[in-house]
């Protein structure tokens, strides 16, 4: 591989003097400016990255980690963070924790502040404690689309109103006419997905209603869960004309299940998810959803990472993106008359 | 952050034998290695990647170069890549070049052999030559599946024989009794997807058929070209009873646009895919396509890049995965009576 000194050779000049020439700083005269890139050129010479950042103190990539790339919505995510990082000439390293606590300490651990001075943390069901951890060793942690705009986390974070989105959900099921609904729960009880629920029995309420516990099922936040919960759940409640689902994985299980037991959605029973991901789109029948704004999420969470790798800024920050919509497509409609 | 010096200092030893213990390296007492590793604890030292690969002449991820992380096959193998990788102690960088073959080359010149010291590469359409020089600058490049493992490339790749999967989806229709059949291919006459038509046109030839080339339509490789293509072919062949399909993505487009024309799939019209991505099993009816050993696909591009890194081997090798196989679902069956 070239080295600067080769180039300096070649040049005529200092190694110094290509330092600053590639790193655009110093004063150099336009001669030798010209001189040093053309040295470069015939060389095919590439600055160091890593050599240039450990001289400047500081690591060249940002990493976000995700609890499961197999989810498809953190690929779209990774996606738009990719972009926004790389309109800041930045890479993104993406680390799949699996689900796993271990998996995501050992990522913490040998990434941040070394391979990355900044990480994203999407989902990645790391312990509060590993991440402050993390913050402390000099990289900055930002926790994206957290799920309680009016709860501020310890670490500086992106949030999105769950809550809400939960609550356009339910109204929109309650609005068409819906009594008998079902609600799919992506999470633990008191787990991520605890606000959109909320949410979903804020609507409930407003509505001068009370959602019926034992038609509520937690469960893991992919479609084969959401399959299996609906076939249960509509056995047990054969009455059911609605499904809420709190994400669209859920969801896309709910339509899946409805369409193997010989029913019509929406004409038998409505089904609404939230997130919209690409295949909410293009399923058939198309789910109706309520949108988050993943893009400028994803924006502003890079953003808010570098803006704290810049200044070095400790303070917890909270940012709140756009409130989620309803994205009405085929699969809601009112109840059929008894 | 925590300097090894410091940790040399609170254990009482040199900075050489902190750096011995912690890369398993020359002789060091029992002792001595516990005092070391005491101290490693307290200070919450990370041995620093960067510096390590700096000093040790090599760099410590493994990029993966994908033309469109959007695409949903590329979180598949991504996944799969990057638990290879991790199982080998190294971390991947997935970069996104959005089909752009600039951002390619920015991606090669800013990544390989500085951050990382090899480059797996998904049909991310870039020029031979540009990854040859990649290659020369000494990051090994390996081209992830292949598709002509009769014509092995300039570089070292893992090769599918993606002829023998057209020819799989060919066959599989042909015997359900489908004469007209309309083909979609998901990249232009001579790209990517050549090779999987080209099979489906071997069973045609096989069966003593002739596919007629107004029947085929060259798309980009998305779920909506599937769906306007399908849409447009229907409209000037009405008589068609199944649709081949050289990617799951513009099947998946084909089913919709079938059902949105308010036809059946499979009882009006057949539809088959190559690939076999996770929506293939999701949709309804369920894809029938050609799956592709993805999984071990990815494992053999991260094992023959780390092989070539390790050895400085420089001669192409190309390895070729087991063969395609049918996967039967829901969306074939055979033509109706007329």
């Amino acid at each position: 591989m070239t080295t600067l000194s080769e180039v300096a050779r070649l040049a005529g000049v200092t190694s110094a003097t290509v330092s600053n020439v590639l790193r655009q700083r110093g004063k150099v005269g336009e001669q030798t400016r010209l001189r040093v890139l053309e040295a470069v050129e015939q060389l095919g010479y590439r600055p160091h990255l890593t050599a240039r950042a450990l001289a400047e103190g500081r690591a060249p990539t940002l990493a976000l980690m995700v609890s499961s790339i197999a989810n498809p919505f953190y690929p779209e995510f990774a996606l738009a963070a990719e972009r926004a990082a790389r309109a800041h000439g930045r890479f993104l390293i993406v680390c799949n924790t699996n689900d796993d606590p271990a998996t995501g300490r050992a990522y913490l651990d040998q990434i941040a502040g070394t391979l990355s001075d900044g990480v994203l943390i999407m989902n990645a069901n790391l312990p509060m404690d590993d991440l402050k951890k993390t913050e402390k060793r000099g990289a900055p942690v930002v926790l994206c689309m957290w799920e309680k705009p009016d709860a501020p986390p310890e670490l500086p974070s992106i949030a999105v109103d769950f809550r809400a989105a939960g609550a356009i959900a339910g109204r929109h099921l309650i609005e068409l006419g819906h009594r008998d609904i079902g609600a799919l729960v992506g999470s633990k009880k008191n787990g991520i997905h605890a606000e959109r629920y909320r949410g979903y029995l804020d609507a409930c309420a407003e509505a001068g209603r009370k959602h019926a516990q034992e038609r509520t099922r937690y469960i893991p936040d992919t479609v084969a869960a959401g399959y299996d919960a609906t076939m249960a759940m509509l056995k047990e409640f054969p009455q059911l004309t609605a499904i809420f689902a709190s994400n669209d994985l859920p969801a896309l299980g709910a339509m899946n299940a409805i369409a193997d037991m010989g029913l019509n959605v929406p004409r038998d029973i409505s089904v609404i998810g939230i997130t919209d991901i690409q295949w909410a789109r293009l399923s058939r029948p198309a789910l109706t959803t309520v949108a988050v704004p993943t893009d400028s999420a994803a924006e502003m969470s890079i953003e808010l990472l570098l803006a704290l790798i810049n200044r070095s800024s400790k303070s917890p920050v909270m940012r709140v993106t756009a409130t989620p919509e309803l994205v009405r497509r085929a699969s809601t409609a009112p109840p059929k008359k008894r």
